[in-house]
């Protein structure tokens, strides 16, 4: 089985779209991770929904978590507020990671690969061959690929 | 909205366990990750899909991806039967990270604080002042979470 194979239809986000929005993609579609696509729609990240919640929590309380219990909790509820008026690209970690991406007849092998490098539950597929900028033919989920390549009972 | 009320019962499993009916656990309920718990019922790590492929694919393929490309199709498709005759307990990693549980009394911020820095699709919830061993009372993931913070349209 090959990457082109096992790829399904996924919903896409842009760089440019609200950040509320993406997260309420993510939560109504109960994704594992939304696919970022630049103007080219071609796959530039992918945004698991723990990076979406790395955004809202400061800075301060991700460097000593102990701080996050001075919170009220009507307060922490709120957390997500953040999100106004933020864009997508936002989001996106600081440090530019490995794309999430394979080719269309990447194996088995290689998506797993990079979905454990990365610890990414999701990844892009493109056409093989499609140039610089190829486009993209659908997504593979970490639950996609074992369901395919576990053994028989 | 404490970690009690936002707790969900989720299925969990035993560090002696099977890997491979594990893997397939997360396959069949299409589960983010899969709450590990020791002899006690008490959890002990969040085991995502990533880490599953993590264990399957070979060390030298992760420390150079290029690498996957010389398994032949046929072969890469059987990465899996790597699991067999594996516990739980050998597909979590070496270094132990931070547990990703929290009490029943912590606020959104704190589990959000958690997710995000263990970049965990999913946290355990105890019992509050349960001593050494608190039972579990369930389980939420990320889109629980953002489902419940999210501000209203």
């Amino acid at each position: 089985m090959l990457a082109r194979e096992l790829a399904r239809t996924f919903p896409t986000i842009d760089l440019d779209d609200d950040a509320l929005e993406a997260a309420r993609l993510l939560v109504e579609r109960r994704l594992p991770g939304l696919i970022v696509v630049d103007s080219a729609h071609h796959p530039v990240a992918v945004l698991p929904g723990s990076q979406i919640l790395r955004f809202v929590v400061p800075r301060y309380v991700q460097d000593d978590p102990a701080l996050a219990h001075v919170y009220a909790e009507r307060q922490a509820d709120r957390l997500c507020d953040r999100l106004h008026g933020h864009r997508v690209r936002d989001l996106l970690p600081e440090r530019p990671q490995r794309p999430p991406v394979v080719e269309g007849d990447a194996t088995a092998m290689e998506i797993a690969a990079l979905m454990a490098g990365e610890h990414s539950p999701l990844v892009a597929v493109v056409e093989s061959k499609g140039g610089p900028n190829p486009p993209m033919i659908g997504a593979i989920s970490v639950v996609d690929l074992l369901e395919r390549a576990l053994p028989p009972r």
